[in-house]
């Protein structure tokens, strides 16, 4: 009977400091909300960013003068050990802007394209041919060597938009942007113009990192806008002979040394277990890189800020990780997964925001069953702030070399319709991004976080 | 044993036919979301609605145009019973823009402002006076007459930025436009300055409708820029003895003849049992309407287009209504109620779309909780659509006359953080738009109808 009754006061003890949690970790994440929504600096902080350093491909003095910035900022904000680790990055530049024409009887009508990352560049006069329009590589294929060689290949390949997860459309699409010149040349083509990625049809072209075979002829590659892809693709219905003039100018320069910028604060009881939160600090050369990733940027420092103004002692350390280069070549997301291995870190988990600035839904998650179980059942405490999409998913691309170390991924997940609006385009600029979803995005990662450190995985 | 055999086999044949609607319903939504994300006309209509008509306060020339256009694009759509319901509308005229001024120390620092729709104008040739600040009706009950009589009252009181859902705090805040100048006159106040209800701050502006008391002095209502708001803040406190001067020359005309819009698909089994889908035709003045509420109906057109697009015949009849007026008067709204009260007409549901045309994420729903239970039963069906959001809450403004008649009311429900960024300011303008975030809001609207047909409620 004493057993009994110790029994039952123990279920009772437990099930009141359960509830008792439950109440504090409500209140704390409620304060999260309160603060980041009234005095945040985050959507400041990125004004800075975009508009007084702008955009910041890597090895481009802008790219060191972000990484000069947020670690001041850092500094400023008293976050412990905010150090630079060196990375090796590559130095495309993209030259001269880009000059393209169809030529068809006569006529020469003037097209957006720009130099896709990592392209060479046509013949300093330009490059004219007659051009194949391709819907897949299965066609590019059947056609053969006899019908591609001398000519542009024209991947005119849509995202498909009828996904409602736009990241999906882009996933299945990027191949034509990543191996279009590879596959074209291996049929003798001299060059690619691939459809932009967008879900828009609009006259702005979008850039993005290409690459090229060993022991295959490297051939310049393009973008070209929606709206003149749609024009070119009308026009060779019209006369299939039409030549395509195109004039780039871009070229790779010698490596750079440039760095990773990490601030942490320390954890109180389990200083050595790492709870990681990044975002990549480089950006394409079009915009200023305002969703992708400075929006990332200022959340992952804000989460750290927050935890400091609110005064939230964490138990694990809290590192902030902005890489360099993960635009084209990942080399931060390497260098710093190789020292990680090299000092035999521990990390619990890693979240990267690097999926744009708006309004946050949930968290996809590349873990153990039981990880995705318990951050799920979370719902309870994030639901109220819209954040009800949690499952399994990937994580993001500067984390997912430490997934070969057992670290769970996590990658925040904001409303992605108007992703792929702006996406390495001269759009992504600082009036695309709304004041409140940025911050909802760093309130919902300093939530996620709070809990995970509380809790554990 | 016979009759167990012959209970099993009806309980299988049930489950059998359940699950095979279960999958005819999944590949009709699928292809509502197919049909609208490659073939809608819903974002080109809502172009020529913002930039060929524009702005469409009730009683303009636009507010006829935008009748006309809407009833000819039903016809083309080839709906049934596009007509015309007359409602006379109130006519107030912002007329010359306004101009307004803090005279502080010899210095005139100029500041936006824009009357409030149904006040009256200054003098013609201004009207300047000392200010007083207040937070809350309290505040103002407490200074008194002595303090308020012969000055401007600046109602400072801001949304509350820490809500997430921002209609709250619009809710919250909204009194002290609507009722502000009855109240300051109750104290002899010349005339009131109303911060504007945004959550931005930024230059621009926020009209919408404030109303007179009767018996009560009419003055002068003006709302201010959250911008220019903070500034007069600071230099009163700074001079509370400082002046403030505006001049605004906007007038009520006389009542105009106007209409609802509607049209229809007539049921093929329920004729005289109606869904309704609706949104308001009529806009403010400032900017051209676009989130408020031109994409409501364009989405509202855009469901019975694609009803006859697909080839979907509706059990019941489903009725599209363009209500004039919403803005300031409800008059539409209030006509049609009494001519469905007058003609006994049936209505199974009305939905209304009035948020603004922003990434869907839910219904709120007016009616019996078994409506509410029945209808949140289909997140299994929504839910991939991003549709997980539905429960209780309000239906819309133009329907809520038909609240009297038992009507169940619905409102689609989209992500909230950037409507109040534009609401009812110069801003609120097609640019605005995301194509998609628009047309999913349609394609949710017309897959709820879709099952509200199928199975009733």
């Amino acid at each position: 009977m004493k057993k009994y009754i110790l029994v039952n006061v123990f279920i009772l003890f437990s099930f009141l400091l359960k509830a008792q949690n439950q109440n504090v970790d409500s209140s704390t994440i409620r304060s999260i909300f309160d603060f980041v929504l009234t005095q945040s600096e985050c959507y400041k902080n990125l004004d800075y960013l975009c508009n007084k350093i702008g955009p910041r491909l890597s090895g481009s003095d802008n790219a060191k003068k972000a990484v000069d910035y947020t670690a001041d900022l850092m500094k400023q904000y008293e976050f412990d050990n905010v150090y630079l680790q060196e990375v090796i990055v590559p130095h495309w530049v993209r030259g001269d802007k880009e000059k393209a024409e169809i030529n068809v009887n006569k006529e020469r009508i003037s097209v957006n394209v720009c130099a896709l990352g990592g392209s060479i560049a046509t013949p300093s006069k330009g490059l004219k041919a007659q051009v194949i329009e391709v819907k897949s590589f299965d066609e590019l294929k059947s056609l053969g060597k006899e019908k591609i060689q001398g000519k542009w290949v024209f991947f005119n390949c849509p995202m498909n938009p009828t996904y409602i997860n736009t990241f999906k459309a882009y996933g299945e699409a990027v191949k034509y942007r990543f191996n279009g010149a590879v596959e074209a040349a291996k049929y003798d083509a001299v060059g690619v113009i691939v459809r932009s990625l967008s879900l828009r049809i609009d006259e702005h072209p979008h850039t993005g990192q290409m690459q090229y075979g060993e022991d295959i002829e490297k051939i310049p590659a393009i973008a070209i806008s929606t709206l003149h892809a749609d024009l070119l693709s009308k026009k060779l219905k019209e006369d299939s002979l039409l030549e395509f003039f195109c004039k780039t100018s871009c070229k790779i320069l010698p490596n750079v040394l440039s760095h990773n910028v990490m601030g942490e604060i320390k954890g109180s009881e389990f200083p050595n277990e790492i709870i990681l939160v990044g975002a990549h600090l480089d950006s394409w050369d079009l915009g200023t890189g305002a969703h992708d990733d400075g929006a990332g940027c200022v959340q992952s420092m804000e989460v750290l800020h927050i935890f400091k103004q609110l005064g939230l002692k964490p138990k694990r350390t809290i590192r902030v990780v902005l890489f360099m280069n993960e635009e084209n070549g990942l080399r931060g997301g390497k260098k710093y997964a190789e020292i990680v291995a090299q000092n035999k870190e521990k990390h619990l988990v890693a979240i990267e925001t690097d999926d744009g600035g708006f309004t946050p839904k949930g968290f996809s998650i590349d873990g153990k069953p039981n990880h995705v179980e318990k951050i799920s059942a979370w719902k309870s405490l994030l639901g109220e702030y819209g954040l009800n999409d949690i499952g399994t998913g990937g994580g993001g691309a500067d984390i997912s070399p430490l997934k070969g170390q057992g670290v769970t991924l996590i990658s925040l997940k904001p409303d992605s319709q108007r992703y792929f609006d702006v996406h390495h385009a001269c759009t992504d600029r600082f009036e695309m991004i709304d004041k409140r979803e940025l911050e909802l995005g760093a309130a919902s990662i300093a939530s996620l976080i709070y809990l995970i450190d509380q809790y554990g995985l």
